[in-house]
C-alpha cells in the first residue's frame, strides 16, 4: 500500500487526509459556534499529526491501508489536542504560546478553553466509534484501548503525576512512569489500534507494541532535550519551562548527553523491534530515527 | 422484570448495584492514587444517580432487564459528575460546595479538579465498552449516541451558550436551546440507551423519545425554581447562584408562578407519551412525577 518511501512525502500526504477529516468533523456551520469556534482554532493550529499517522504507518506496515482508518486516527488528534487545551490552562502549565500561536485560553479565556477540551474528548470518542467497515467487536476493542492509554490510567494520569510532582523531587522510576504514561501510552495505542484494525497477527501486534515502547521512551526523553536546546522559533513555546516550573526531566537526571546517549538507545531498540518486517514498516522506522534529529 | 412498584424501593436498589459498580470501576489500589482518590471524592459524593436508574428503568420499562446494563448507566453517571467538577469550577460557575460538600477543586486544587474531570469522562467511554451480553454494533451505536448527547452539541455545547451567556440577556428560545443541550441530552440518550439495549421496538424507542424530551424540560425548569425557593441544607449549594451570576432562567423569563405551570405541563405531557405502556412503565411515569414536588 505505500507507494512512497520518502517520509517527508508519505507524512504530507497523510497530513492533508488528515486535516481534511478533522475539518469535516468539526464543520464550520456546527452549531453552537461558541464551541466549535473555540475547538478548531487548537484543532488546526497545525501539529505534526504524529499519532494519527503513527495509526496508519502501523496499519501499512501490517499490509493493510492506513488511510482507512482516518475517523480512528483524528480521534487520536482530537485526544492528543484537547490534552494540551487543558495543560497549558493557568491551573496547570500557564503557557502562553503552543505551536506558535496563543494558547485557547489566551483567546477564548479559561472556561471555554476547558470546554473546548471537553468537547474534544467527546467529539473524539464520537468521530472513533463512527469508523466504517471495521469489524464492530474490533472496534469496541480498539476505541476501549485507546480509552485505558487517555485516561486515569495512562495519559491523564501521567499529568496527574507531573502536576503534583513540580517542585518535588522524583526518582528516575517515576519518571518512567509518568513519561510512559504521559506520552507513551498513546502512541502505544496508536500503533496497536492501526494494527489491530487492520487484523495484523498477533506476533506483529507484538512487536510493534515492543516498538511503541521504545518510541514513547525516544520521544519524551527528546522532548526534554529540545525544552534546553531548542528555540522558541522552532518548537512554537517558550525554551526553558520546565527548569522554570523546577520539572525533573531526563536532562536534569542524567545530564545533557547522557540523555542523548539513552535517547538513542531507545530508537536502535526501536529498530531492532522490527527487524522481522521488510520494506513495509520502512515509515516506521524513518519515523523513530528522524524523531532525534528533530529540532522541534 | 420489575418485582416493587415503589419508586423508593426501586431507586435504593439501583443505587446500592450502581454505587457497588462505580466503586468497582475506580478501586481503591488503582494507580496513580492521586488522580483517582480526586475523581473517587466525587463520583462517591452521593447525587440521586439520576441517568443510570433513568437507563435502567428504560429497559425494564420495554421488556428487558436494566439491570444488566450497570456498564452503560454508570458510564452516563460518570459523565454527569466530570461535567460537575468542571462546571464548579473558579473559570466555570465557581461553586465551592456540592451535594453538601466541599467541590473538587476545593479540595485537591484546580488543575487536579481538570484531570479528575478529564479522567471521569475518558473512564465513561472505557466502562461504557465494556459492557458485556450486548451485540457489538448496537453497543457501538448507543455510546456514539451518548458522545453526542455529551459533547459540543449537546451538553459541552450548553454549557458553553450558558458560559457566553452571563450577564447577557437571551432570548426563550435560546434558553431553551441551552437546557435541551445541558441537561435534556444527556437524559433522552439515557433512557434511549436502555431502549436500544434491549432491544425495543422502534415504537418504544420513538415514544421513550418523546416522554424523555418532556421530562428533561420538567427537570430543568424544577431546578430554576429550586434555585430561587431551595434552601442550602436540601439542595447541598448555596440557593440564588442564578441570580448572583446573572443568569436567565424559567423563573426570570416566566415567574415563578409561570415557571410551575410549564413544569406542570411538562410533566403531563410526558405521561402521554407514555399511553401506550402499560404498569412495565409505572417507574418512568413514577419519576417524572417525582419530580417536579422534589426538594432537591
Amino acid at each position: 500500500m505505500i507507494e512512497q518511501y520518502s517520509l517527508g512525502h508519505y507524512c504530507r500526504h497523510k497530513v492533508n487526509l488528515i486535516d481534511s477529516a478533522l475539518a469535516q468533523y468539526t464543520p464550520a456551520d456546527a452549531y453552537p459556534p461558541i464551541i466549535y469556534d473555540a475547538m478548531r482554532y487548537s484543532l488546526v493550529a497545525g501539529g505534526k499529526r504524529l499519532r494519527p499517522i503513527m495509526l496508519m504507518a502501523a496499519a501499512d506496515a501490517v499490509g493493510g491501508c492506513g488511510a482507512n482508518y482516518l475517523p480512528v486516527a483524528c480521534g487520536l488528534e482530537m485526544i492528543h489536542t484537547y490534552s494540551l487545551i487543558h495543560d497549558d490552562l493557568p491551573a496547570m502549565d500557564n503557557d502562553d504560546y503552543r505551536r506558535g500561536k496563543l494558547t485557547n485560553h489566551k483567546i477564548f479565556g479559561d472556561g471555554m478553553a476547558i470546554l473546548a477540551g471537553d468537547g474534544l474528548l467527546t467529539a473524539a470518542f464520537g468521530t472513533m466509534l463512527s469508523q466504517p467497515n471495521v469489524d464492530s467487536a474490533i472496534l469496541v476493542n480498539v476505541v476501549k484501548e485507546i480509552a485505558a492509554a487517555a485516561g486515569a490510567s495512562g495519559m491523564v494520569g501521567g499529568q496527574a503525576v507531573d502536576l503534583a510532582s513540580e517542585g518535588q523531587i522524583i526518582d528516575a522510576k517515576t519518571l518512567k512512569f509518568m513519561h510512559q504514561a504521559k506520552t507513551g501510552a498513546l502512541f502505544k495505542a496508536a500503533l496497536r489500534a492501526g494494527a489491530l484494525l487492520a487484523n495484523a497477527s498477533k506476533h506483529k501486534i507484538e512487536a510493534l507494541t515492543h516498538y511503541a515502547d521504545h518510541f514513547g521512551l525516544a520521544f519524551q526523553i527528546t522532548d526534554d532535550i529540545l525544552d534546553v536546546i531548542g528555540t522558541q522559533d522552532k518548537i512554537g513555546k517558550p525554551v526553558g519551562s520546565d527548569m522554570r516550573n523546577q520539572k525533573v526531566t531526563y536532562v536534569t537526571l542524567y545530564s545533557l548527553e547522557g540523555a542523548k546517549q539513552l535517547a538513542q538507545q531507545a530508537v536502535d531498540n526501536a529498530l531492532v523491534s522490527l527487524s522481522e518486517f521488510g520494506s513495509e514498516a520502512i515509515i516506521l522506522r524513518d519515523l523513530v530515527e528522524y524523531l532525534i534529529t528533530r529540532e522541534a
